[in-house]
């Protein structure tokens, strides 16, 4: 059970979600935003980086994007749906772009490559 | 001249945006993300802080966001239209919501107001 | 495994700390992080909120710095000793403080007891 | 008048450190992370960024350490002076380090002069 789990279990209030897959989708950010930073720098290491800057970049954003989106559901108090909806929708396209420019590395790089598959 | 729009003018590529309204939003969301920061932990001083839990949970989001939309505006390499226009969207749910809830304030706690005015 | 190992071990260039226990290091942080998060977010939401608000405040301030500090320690391009060593021990001091304050609550409200024990 | 310096001013409770100090650097802290994150986007679109890899690494590093400042410094309940002041220890270590490497760049790249200068 992760900590991510065990923490929304004691929440001392409703919550307007199912917590278990409140609790899955969080941890996915949360590694989602570690794989990200990792990848970037990762990237930053290589000869090629040159050829690698859009990938630094991406990556650096979906750290950004999914590290705050796992913040904002870890708050459940007065919960704001419309909040959540949006960033939710923000980071899925983030996630979208930072995959692709991933996947066109994954053969290379296996850092790309376990990134993308997050 | 802000430290935002120096940093923007001595970007040594093309910037798809125009510069010195990018600038602006960006010191925008800085501000934001500041005042948001600084309601929330004021709002948790007040000793009226069991009716303000909404609020400091607001301002929270908001700060984050607004944080998290500066830096992705920040950076230019591999700009990506999709993600920005997301993030944006999302960004302006948030303040939309966390602005209704300090206004809401405003005539009791100048934070709020101050806050509701960013 | 992992997201953390993983991506540690595709590092393409030197790391001149231990693998494993870098990885140990920057899985408890994140998890800490996020106890913290939620832990904060958690003691908004009790009744007895206006008792809590110096735990609200410190486990804040711990999410930020443990979250930061993990993603300094993600990056091994460059490293620089001497701003890992003092972000770490900033680290352990506001770590101490946030466990102080949450154990004081630990019989009280479980996720300050699960958070104290991170 | 800054956002910072209303907001410090609206703060309902007593702030132990003077509030036109605490403004003034909690504004810089914000200035040096936007132009830290800026510089290292920045260094990511020179023709030449295999040679400045080390720098966005600080530069990223410093602008996550000055944010983290920036906020932990902007909240005043629950005042600790030891997580205040070993962070604003690894703040200037951190400041120290990107601002050599900046330097280093200074006559080469007007981004990373106007980032040292932060």
């Amino acid at each position: 059970m992760t900590t991510t789990t065990s923490m929304l279990e004691t929440y001392p209030a409703e919550i307007k979600l199912g917590r278990g897959r409140l609790a899955a989708t969080i941890d996915v950010l949360i590694s989602c935003a570690e794989a990200c930073t990792a990848c970037a720098d990762a990237c930053l290491s290589e000869g090629s980086v040159a050829g690698l800057v859009k990938c630094v970049r991406a990556t650096t954003d979906c750290a950004d994007i999914c590290g705050t989106t796992a913040r904002v559901l870890s708050r459940n108090t007065g919960y704001d749906a419309d909040t959540s909806r949006a960033l939710l929708e923000a980071c899925a396209v983030t996630c979208g772009s930072c995959g692709d420019e991933c996947w066109a590395r994954a053969r290379m790089h296996e850092h790309c490559r376990i990134c993308a598959e997050c």
